[in-house]
């Protein structure tokens, strides 16, 4: 289904349709001082649309290194991916690095960052903060002969830092197993870009735990919402709406991140039910937000995960052997969100009959 | 007060003292590629504590353009430095120029950008978000050659993009005189960079308010807080300690920003009391939160201004003329945080005793 990966361009094909002698069209690549800006823009569009790479090598042996790393964000006005690059940007500093900055949000913005990244060799290293990199982006990156570093993602590619979702996941769903729910709903988000032959380390722990509590799968308790929205309140309000709406509404609600949390138990409240009386809610990331809200929730360290990328990018820039998988944990925090079951006449009667 | 600045330093006295002839230190000070990396860190070491400051001139005559923007700011995981961001950096990419992230938190880091920043001519552009340039700081800036553009704060010195404050201050206090509330509070933020002789516009704005509306000035009902601190919530949580602890609380608050109102909020249900039954709260900015808790305020348009101050530097680089000041307009935004004072037994005694 990918398009073939052209290797005959060569930088003669380059500067010959951009016009340019051949010297020019390398001087313009490697982003020497005395190209014109306009020339420098043309080859660069010649060299993007022939998909023309330059060779990793040669670039290396002409240029050394840029001093620079690039770092592609899919937000930047949200606290997960801010205190990530937080606590990149002091690690990347510290050690001499400057940050090239690249938010590609939407998917138009994304293909166009992994198209021109190929023939711009303006950095010595890309991270990935939050997303999955995938297929064709993958072998993208793989042409630019620059280190890869994700985070707060998993890659099966890449050396990446991250949460252990599973356990995560484990944590949420047995506290509210512990509690006593039976009804416990999920509010998940789905990834397009994850490998469906592996669900998501947070669903498949909320079934693992439900299934070691005993309790039967119920279709009707998890509500998908996608990923890549800009606010997850909104889609947590209207999942939570579903829930609430349905013939035996749960009694507990996973959510897959404190903003998903929020958003259902603002519905809960708007519904003229309480929380945690009549519906308990826990989330993950522990948001700032959450503690202001008395939000249960599992909480993971972001700046760290941030700053152990960079160390990352760091070690294998000096040569050094990185790490392929670097799994930070996850603690349980438990505020004013979760609680028993109350002991409504329908639970009594539900444990009666089992 | 302000060092001497040295002028008699040139290209000669860096090479010297960096060990290396005046060719090398040129290329290692201009980026160019054939220069060992510990080299080059040797001659900007060196020309960074000599105060060795490029001639603008002489560099964009041999560097043209480098396509880059610096980008400094003092958060990157709070709200309001993202969301601009988020906006300058849709405007410079579309513009075709690379984005240098620069994080200076803290006193130490800021001082250490601006001692490094003259010597290092790697950007054509750099962007200050959200702190006003202390003179020192201006002096340095002003000796790189570059173009410089402020937004979120006011500037005497540079083109700037921001809200008017004074004009978002009356807003909000208007609101609670309009209301019918007597006794106004402000939590409010104290920049040690700001000019003492001109009052930030949101606290002028709130004595102006009140006197308008014949309120006599109290001065226990203002609690100023530092500005800066990574977590403003709990800054307003403590003020608002404060102002309930008061002889005569207040019936409302203002808060210069939602996150110190929402610390606010979050004392008064603390102490037992309702928002906005017992205190009316208001903030500024209509940060995520604002709507999510149901919290009034005046709303800025961040994003926005964040695209504005790219605008301006794209405008700069292309050598047009550039707006001195762009004052973006504010809106307020009424929720469930306002309401009329409680006709409490105090207040009527103090209606009649006017």
């Amino acid at each position: 289904m990918l398009p073939p990966v052209p290797t005959a361009v060569n930088l003669a094909d380059v500067a010959r349709i951009a016009g340019v002698s051949p010297a020019t069209a390398s001087r313009a690549l490697s982003d020497h001082p005395h190209v014109a800006a306009a020339t420098r823009a043309r080859v660069w569009r010649v060299a993007t649309d022939l998909e023309y790479v330059v060779s990793p090598e040669a670039s290396r042996l002409a240029g050394g290194s840029t001093g620079r790393v690039a770092v592609v964000v899919p937000h930047l006005s949200r606290w997960f991916f801010g205190a990530m690059l937080e606590g990149l940007e002091s690690v990347l500093r510290e050690a001499g690095l400057d940050l090239l900055l690249y938010r590609v949000g939407e998917a138009a913005e994304r293909q166009a960052f992994f198209d021109e990244l190929p023939a711009r060799r303006k950095v010595d290293a890309v991270v990935v903060l939050g997303f999955a990199v995938g297929d064709d982006e993958r072998r993208r990156l793989e042409r630019i002969g620059v280190d890869i570093v994700v985070a707060g993602e998993q890659s099966a590619s890449y050396p990446s830092v991250r949460i252990d979702d599973h356990a995560a996941g484990r944590q949420a769903v047995d506290h509210l197993v512990h509690l006593g729910h039976r009804r416990i709903a999920m509010i998940a988000v789905h990834d397009p870009g994850a490998d469906p032959a592996h669900p998501a380390g947070r669903s498949s722990a909320y079934h693992a735990a439900l299934a070691d509590a005993g309790i039967a799968a119920d279709a009707t308790l998890v509500v998908t919402v996608d990923r890549g929205a800009e606010q997850g309140v909104d889609q947590g309000a209207e999942a939570m709406g579903a829930l609430l709406g349905a013939t035996s509404p749960p009694t507990a609600v996973f959510a897959h991140s404190d903003e998903l949390a929020l958003g259902a138990v603002r519905t809960v409240r708007r519904a003229g039910l309480r929380v945690p009386e009549d519906v308990s809610v826990i989330g993950v990331d522990d948001h700032p937000l959450a503690a202001l809200t008395d939000l249960s929730t599992v909480g993971q360290p972001v700046h760290e995960q941030g700053e152990i990328a960079g160390r990352m990018v760091v070690s294998g820039l000096r040569g050094e052997a990185v790490e392929r998988v670097v799994l930070v944990p996850t603690r349980l925090v438990i505020r004013g969100s979760t609680a028993p079951p109350r002991r409504s006449r329908r639970g009594a009667t539900r444990r009666a009959d089992v």
